[in-house]
């Protein structure tokens, strides 16, 4: 499978060309805004004496570390700060890798498609994982694949595409088989706050030296552009403190240090954004949910309705989502979704839609007439 | 050589925690004001509509490439946006490597410690090339020392740690020896704004596909802290045009895209700062050379005059410019330098001192009174 990652651009680039007006269903941007605090942050910042302007440490402002490490339980000395989880996901991955304890990466299947294009600029041997009907990932298909070749174990809970929350049991039997063959699970956890199911919880928990846990405030906060995320590495005084060395190394070589004034408005963020900010996310979200997947039944479509994130994977009878009919929906229903094949070959008769936009009754709408 | 980039922490720690008033002359961040239209940027960026909050394009947003492109006389399509002229020196270093027309890297000895972090990070066989006393490079010596091993010359002029700013002749025969080898010149035109000679000119001039030229807004704006840089890619219709879609594939699995807030920024300063800023620093820096320079002569200090960017090599009879004498500066002159062993083994004798202080002419005179 060709994991390229533009297949998001060219969907869009199709969608901005198509002669009628187009929802778009495609980008995983929020569409709501970022909170006030944020927009605050930035303006102070813009106001900052002249060495404000200067590097911020490369790890990542220390108050941005402590607020981070306090809301995680963990020691501020294992918070690196980076460009985006992406970043984070990037180093986690490249040093489970370098390491030397295999070189074998295990992805799920359906996959978000920058962990295998990392597994491909990595050049490592990569083997995909089936979830099933609802997205959600078996220990034992894990147990059955991993070996001491397994470098890294790389999954997304709530997961992007399939809407799926795992289990707290999953994360900590997936955490035991890294324990076993001396791997790293990477717990992608960039949409901790759009769990629905209220079982959500962090790989933290469990408290494994071979546990990294990536994060951003790009989907909580709204600001994908900001590029402010972070990893949670094992602790410095055990016996993965190498991953966390290696990490701040390359992290230092490659993109020297993130963004200050971004930083500095996602603390101010961090500090002063009340609850009721990612609650009322979080009911959007629901509602946009209920109204979608309300027209994916009376469109007699197969879907999940997903326990956390913001996609739906849904397939039509007959109407397989390749890029051929995410085409003919966008010139012909005015919809832009994602083809199934983008994210695995075990979906490719799916379609994702991204509910970040604040059309999506008329949506529903049009693919409801669509299908009718 | 052990070339750990913590150096600099290191003697800024040590700094710090002096009992006594220390003035900073080892940080390369300006310490004046940033243009004022950086900050109006900042500040126009945080009242935007929720969208501006959302990725900027991987490769950079579109009309800051294009002002790029405009003020390097190249095609837009050659410009990537990077996270400072440190992630452009990593990808244009690493792709030239994994390009696989050599695996060997030339330095200059001294160097830029982060080059050499690079290179011990692509385990890449790595040859330092002597320079003159004034940081000039023989193009003698590089072609004496290239092969079709090599993959990579990096080159920075003006130069960190001399100030030699390289004739341009020297990159002309650079780039002539690049192209000989299959190799790749990097040139990191960083202090490009800081030359005092009237003679710099670009490597772009040489119209070569072996040459990559990087850069950043950090020093030209005093902004080193928003990590906004970039990298001239050779042509994209041209013999190595795979070095371009090398990078920009590396940049979005790595990091993504650059923050936002920061390139829009950057733009609205490139758009809009009168050539009066850029002067007006220029003469700032001469002067406090000047004054700098006048005391090394009255220490009876052997030196370079810089004729670029804004350090000064200078090293004492009888008082080498080892680490405890960095911390010997420090506590008995109030004068914090970097150590010449952390730019290579040829200055292990010097010091380099970084004039982005106001307080210049406080160090000179700390500096006559402890050598007198």
């Amino acid at each position: 499978m060709d994991y390229e990652t533009p297949q998001f651009f060219r969907v869009m680039q199709y969608a901005a060309r198509a002669e009628r007006d187009v929802v778009d269903m495609v980008s995983g941007s929020p569409d709501w805004e970022p909170p006030e605090t944020l927009r605050e942050g930035l303006r102070e910042y813009a106001d900052r004496e002249a060495d404000a302007f200067a590097y911020p440490p490369s790890i990542g402002l220390t108050p941005l570390r402590e607020g981070i490490a306090e809301r995680r339980g963990v020691d501020r000395s294992r918070v690196l700060v980076t460009n985006g989880a992406g970043e984070a996901n990037h180093l986690a991955m490249t040093e489970a890798i370098d390491r030397g304890s295999g070189r074998e990466i295990l992805l799920t299947d359906p996959v978000y498609p920058y962990y295998a294009g990392r597994a491909n600029l990595l050049d490592a041997p990569t083997h995909y994982l089936p979830v099933d009907h609802d997205g959600q990932l078996d220990p034992a298909v894990v147990r059955e694949a991993a070996s001491d070749e397994t470098a890294v174990i790389v999954v997304n809970s709530p997961n992007n595409p399939t809407g799926a929350v795992y289990p707290a049991e999953t994360l900590a039997e997936l955490a035991a088989i890294a324990e076993k063959h001396d791997a790293v699970l990477v717990s992608d956890e960039v949409y901790d706050h759009f769990d629905y199911t209220g079982a959500f919880e962090s790989a933290l928990a469990h408290d494994s030296d071979h546990v990294v846990v990536t994060n951003a405030f790009s989907k909580s906060m709204a600001v994908t552009g900001l590029r402010v995320g972070y990893a949670v590495f094992p602790p410095e005084d055990g016996p993965m403190s190498d991953l966390l060395d290696a990490a701040r190394t390359r992290h230092m070589l490659s993109v020297v240090a993130g963004s200050h004034p971004a930083q500095f408005a996602v603390l101010r963020a961090l500090q002063e954004t009340p609850p009721d900010y990612y609650e009322d996310n979080r009911a959007l979200l629901r509602e946009r949910i209920r109204t979608f997947t309300d027209a994916l039944d009376a469109a007699g479509a197969d879907y999940t309705t997903p326990g956390g994130s913001f996609y739906v994977m849904a397939r039509f009878e007959g109407f397989p989502g390749t890029m051929a009919n995410v085409q003919r929906l966008v010139d012909e229903a005015g919809v832009a979704g994602m083809p199934g094949e983008a994210f695995g070959e075990s979906r490719a008769d799916w379609f994702r839609f991204a509910l970040v936009t604040p059309r999506v009754e008329e949506a529903t709408n049009r693919l409801a007439t669509f299908f009718e």
